[in-house]
């Protein structure tokens, strides 16, 4: 599954380094009609997902990839380079919504966008970033919008009592990816 | 993967046969750390959903499960008889959030409610609908919430032309899982 394309190595920022209106862009992945096929079987059993032939007959007219497969491409490219996010891509919550399916040979990429960021005003060494991110296949049409929340760490220098991130802990208890 | 524990044979229902305020139970999955790792090995390779000892030093204190993970266990148990809609779970957008990690061991189930029910204007044949979905642990703590836009056939002898649900081919182009 070493299938995408990395974005190429880049500095991780933290909360501080982002501003709004940044861009990102992920490298790429491939999607095939075997991946479809097993993503579905384990987690997404319908025949749209896991029978060419049957799914000619469905409302989809071919078969196409489950929802939550895009979306957990989607995670794959921005961990791997799309959202270089210092701590890694830590979600508390999304909207995510999909125009149209993603079909077999779909490329698919991600592109970013900072749209919010908020320093936590009970925890000085993180806060939140929004951040839409559009998924687009080889032709440029977008299967998936994605708004997410960001749990995103402050620069360790900038804490007001000095805590490196890692020490906090209340975000396992309150977000997870 | 034949892990979750079925719901049981269910009708499925057309929009017509759903109403707002009903509920669902799922049957439930038991979420392992192998497969943990190996979700997130495929689709979210971060040090927190992979390797148990450093997941330790993380924000979350130990080996969680990738949101998308939880999201894709989610969507099995609804597909398996969770959501019993008639033409399969085809979701067009959905918010989510995980209010706390999974963590490996958790048995999952799906509470599902429904919020929403929408005709559509333009479509005799199907319509929408909002439901709600808490996904729990062994211990009854909610670690997702997904409120889901659904896809929904009307009851085809109710058609105002008589077609169908699947001889309809708009929301192939506007929708997918």
């Amino acid at each position: 599954m070493a299938n995408s394309n990395l974005a190429g190595p880049t500095k991780t920022l933290y909360l501080d380094e982002l501003h709004v209106r940044q861009r990102f862009t992920s490298g790429t992945y491939l999607i095939d009609e075997e991946q479809i096929k097993a993503f579905a079987k384990q987690f997404d059993p319908q025949p749209f997902h896991l029978d060419a032939e049957v799914a000619k007959g469905t409302l989809f007219e071919g078969l196409v990839a489950s929802g939550w497969h895009t979306a957990a491409i989607t995670m794959r490219l921005l961990v791997e380079g799309g959202m270089p996010i210092a701590g890694g891509v830590i979600g508390a919550g999304a909207e995510v919504s999909w125009p149209r399916p993603t079909r077999p040979g779909a490329v698919l990429r991600v592109e970013s966008e900072v749209l919010e960021l908020r320093p936590s005003r009970s925890r000085p060494d993180r806060g939140r970033a929004t951040i839409r991110s559009e998924t687009r296949n080889q032709l440029g049409e977008i299967v998936q919008v994605l708004v997410a929340n960001l749990v995103v760490p402050r620069r360790p220098d900038l804490n007001q009592d000095g805590n490196a991130p890692k020490n906090a802990n209340s975000a396992a208890e309150s977000s997870t990816t």
